[in-house]
């Protein structure tokens, strides 16, 4: 580690001789492939990207210019340039390094990233105010092939390319977003990618690099006139950009020649880069979707430690088994089909399956027009991705009283990711779409039975939300209605879904102290079970301990409720306020944030003292 | 009318000799610029594609096919040909016919429209379900070239392309959407338009029809190879559409060709047809975006109706002002410059002027991207269409604070445009922004200076919602803070924006009958000024009047709050339940949804009646 142990600006990377950028790849690969070995983390992506990031940041000054990363998790060799490498021992864990760009972390990075497609339209509205207020400094975005699904990025390209703005798009092509591509973006790319022009553009430049200025632009005038004349290239030329590339991402000599001519364009530039996937660690190499996001591996086999049962495997393999009851069911994802349990659905009914790419908007209009048409569609998206999906929940499906059913996934908090990802704003926005009923199973058994009773015990739109990960304590099955855990007076304390394990282990420390409490678990979220759950508190003392932001919490509406009716109770709302909530294991979250079982119990233990 | 008035199904134009068409078009421009002087309503639009419409009905048939119109407020000639003539005397209003295509209205309507960009995800969605359950129909989708800038319509693109399923996306192009098209899509559909091609279409497709089947096919096989080797059309084609077109949208029997011939290839077509907004009557061929949506008009003359002073008009000139002295402020809008206020802004201010089309959220990312680098963006998008950027809020502007200023145009109900248009859910989505503030003004003096407010006394991001139409018989400014307008203390009303004038009126009604009340006015809706309501209130008896849905409203928040602090109260929550309201003018709506002064009246005098 002898050279990347020296770098901790960008004037280190700048002094470093060309001669030895190749060995300081070789340097960020090892390291990467150990520490994450250790970390888990996004690997493949990250083993893809290092001499595109070594050329961005050496091209770029990350501190002064403005690299928009898109997603983001591809960010590990620009977070070891930028003097983050301590970091790394504890990478996406409480008190290390962010898998993500982050601002707050270092001012090298320019942006916030985590949901894709943002990057063209962030980055031009940075390459505006450059602009306008007149800035010494350059913009890039630095994009994925499969964040190029998303109507976002199209916006961004469609208003980017008409700007005018000098400012460089470059697209990671990698043929393999977190699975493989879908939809016509992909097959233009595959077309792009045999052009005779691949692997000739370094030849090309040379030939006009080292020339004086005049000449250059001169030189550059001709071509793009006769380059116009002859051929329309592709989309992004219709979309106002020059086109350049493809260039081969792992070529370090290529890659900063074609970024450095970018740059001086002076106008919008997309640079197509392909990489590979996994590159230098052969088990990521060769099964890239695998070695995507990993926990800890074993450096020398590339063995994976084997993760337990989750709700998304159990989704996956329910919603099989009553499609191979139900001919009208079908499955729908936005990119996601492993992290969502649904590639055995996809083998089994691939004639039912269907993938949007990263297009949660588009899937769901495209599920409300299944479901208009008398079909059952389910659509499994993360719960912090269904936000693009909101106006689609509200105009394509509610106001029609369609029956969609989502399938809502990393509902709650999500651990490592961090505040990117975290699904905690769903029940504020799905209580908000008219109709909408949420189920929020606690265990497996749950899960099976409300993925069946959304389908058929239900009309208009429906979501069922469950956690990242796997279930605890409670594994019964409560029903869909507010099912009450024990029969204790001294206090209630309202928790649904996995949430409900803390509620059973503050219950259990409160009982040592002698304080008997009951749970109340309500089955449905929304429409609020109001009567149901006041009905059974069995005292007037009452804890709500949610996993979700303030806004919309079962707690929050059920004390409305209470006071519009003038029930006297005296209680505490354990939530996550605004919703923002860091990195770390889900455990040490709840934790921090004040909703695990031991803020629960002094909540209860507050509450009583109160009156004493 | 002798042709329009006999037509009542498919059968019926079916029946219609093809050289009556002509006519019968006629009579249906005659109707509509009559009809609409009356009831005002989207002219324009309907002038335009009155051949396309009854090319559509008479291919397609309605009630069979799923004929999927996009943002449908060109539907008037579909529904004038599928038996609604009798409802346009009340068009747009209570007992008359939607504006928007409606499937409560006539099963002829295939889905409901209202926000843009939907309808090629949509009628995917109805292709696959006829496939897959074997229906014996056809699809299309309608969508105007205005459309096409939204990110949801590529993403819808992009996998109709790739489908293979039978579809056809009718491309209507009047070449300005509401107004002059922006971006790269703009730019190529301009020069699809002069293609040698143009108008060609009809020569060439008269050539292949008449022929028997088998012949065609072999033709057709043939040019379609011959066109993919040696031209790359166009993105259509890249993204796997096949690409038909242009063709005249004003020749019936072409249009009517063209349309059989593509619903005859059986896979996704794009069939690009050219119109003229406002064709027919001369002034809204001259001046389209002026007879876009109109009010009742003089036939003769073409002069409007002047509407009076609106707060969008307050918020286009306060926003000039205010940059004028401030040359970091940057306006924002979604394809809305006219309905926003800001046509004068971008006069006076062009270089700090930026329409991102249809794109709500592409232009909030942008505006993220701006205020990371400094700038003050203000975004103006109407309520119900910033639901469209509701992850762009949470993910890029608020997760890192930025102070980015939103004019929520359009708040609350919005009349005749009905339930697709109702910006009532942006309390419950706002709400649940991280560090979001809500300002609501009141009258034309609150917007001007909480838009000042929401520039400069507030950090991270920033909403001023404010209704359509002008102010009422509140004119003061009230200032942030919790106004108390009143000393009773028989009861409280809280109410906010506009709403105060319901509650003016209500308190001036109660104290006709000796019944004594105050209202409090929070300035700031979000986030909840608690203490300040409550500390107000003078009595236990408290209304709450709102023009949004249950979710997120003020009632909602304050009430829980209350519960949690013990305060006893006796209350009413008034609001739109669900937040689903039909059409008519705004006064009949809030009276219909009971939250209008005779609501809050009655509420007031149950919470007294029900003590005795």
């Amino acid at each position: 580690m002898s050279i990347l142990e020296n770098i901790h600006s960008h004037a280190d990377l700048c002094a470093l001789p060309a001669e030895r950028l190749d060995a300081l790849c070789a340097e960020i690969r090892a390291f990467l492939i150990n520490s994450l070995s250790r970390t888990g983390g996004h690997l493949a992506s990250n083993l893809g990207t290092v001499e595109l990031s070594v050329a961005l940041d050496r091209v770029y000054d990350p501190w002064r210019d403005r690299i928009v990363f898109d997603v983001g998790h591809q960010c590990y060799t620009h977070k070891l340039l930028t003097g983050r490498m301590a970091g790394f021992d504890r990478l996406r864990h409480t008190g290390g390094v962010s898998g993500f760009p982050k601002p707050s972390e270092s001012a090298a990075d320019a942006f916030i990233a985590g949901h894709a497609s943002n990057s063209v339209a962030v980055a031009l509205g940075m390459a505006r105010a450059r602009t306008r207020l007149g800035g010494d400094y350059d913009v890039a975005a630095v994009i994925g092939d499969g964040a190029l699904t998303g109507g976002l990025a199209y916006e961004g390209l469609s208003s980017a390319g008409q700007s005018g703005e000098a400012m460089v798009v470059i697209l990671n092509d990698n043929a393999m977003s977190i699975r493989s591509n879908v939809g016509g973006m992909a097959r233009l790319l595959s077309e792009l990618r045999v052009r005779p022009a691949y692997f000739e553009f370094k030849r090309r430049y040379r030939q006009t690099v080292g020339r004086v200025k005049p000449v250059y632009n001169a030189i550059h005038a001709v071509k793009e006139r006769v380059k116009g004349a002859i051929l329309r290239n592709n989309v992004f030329d219709d979309l106002g950009f020059y086109y350049l590339g493809p260039v081969d991402g792992h070529d370090l000599t290529g890659l900063i020649s074609a970024l450095a001519w970018a740059r001086e364009l002076r106008r919008p530039v997309l640079l197509h880069v392909i990489t590979q996937k996994g590159r230098g660690y052969p088990m990521a190499e060769l099964h890239p979707e695998k070695y995507h996001g990993v926990g800890p591996y074993d450096v020398l086999t590339g063995e994976l430690r084997p993760s337990g049962e989750s709700f998304s495997a159990v989704f996956g393999r329910e919603l099989v088994r009553l499609a191979g009851e139900d001919g009208r069911i079908a499955a729908v994802t936005a990119a996601m089909a492993d992290g969502t349990g649904l590639t055995g659905f996809e083998r089994r009914f691939p004639e039912r399956f269907f993938d949007a790419g990263i297009a949660e908007g588009g899937a769901a209009a495209m599920a409300a027009g299944m479901a208009k048409q008398g079909m059952l569609p389910v659509a499994a998206i993360y719960s912090t991705f269904l936000q693009r999906a909101y106006d689609q929940l509200i105009h394509d499906v509610a106001l029609l009283g369609l029956h969609v059913v989502f399938g809502v996934d990393r509902a709650g908090l999500v651990g490592e990711d961090g505040e990117t990802h975290h699904g905690v704003f769903d029940l504020a926005y799905l209580s908000s779409v008219p109709g909408m009923t949420v189920y929020c199973p606690a265990s497996f058994a749950e899960l099976r039975s409300m993925l069946r009773a959304a389908l058929y015990d239900c009309a208009g739109p429906a979501a069922v939300r469950y956690p990242r990960g796997g279930e605890g304590e409670y594994k019964a099955d409560g029903g869909t209605g507010a099912a009450v855990i024990g029969d204790g007076t001294d206090a209630a304390i309202v928790a649904c879904g996995t949430m409900v394990n803390e509620a059973i282990a503050a219950r259990r420390a409160l009982a040592a102290e002698g304080i008997d409490v009951r749970i109340i678990k309500p089955g449905i979220a929304v429409p609020l079970p109001a009567e149901e759950i006041l009905g059974s508190l069995g005292s007037e003392r009452v804890v709500f301990a949610e996993e979700v932001c303030a806004a919309g919490s079962l707690g929050e509406r059920t004390l409305a409720y209470a006071a519009e009716r003038g029930a006297a109770l005296r209680a505490r709302r354990l939530d996550l306020g605004s919703g923002i909530a860091g990195q770390g294991t889900t455990a040490e979250l709840r934790a921090r944030c004040g909703i695990d079982a031991a803020a629960i119990a002094r909540s209860v233990k507050e509450l009583i003292c109160d009156e004493g």
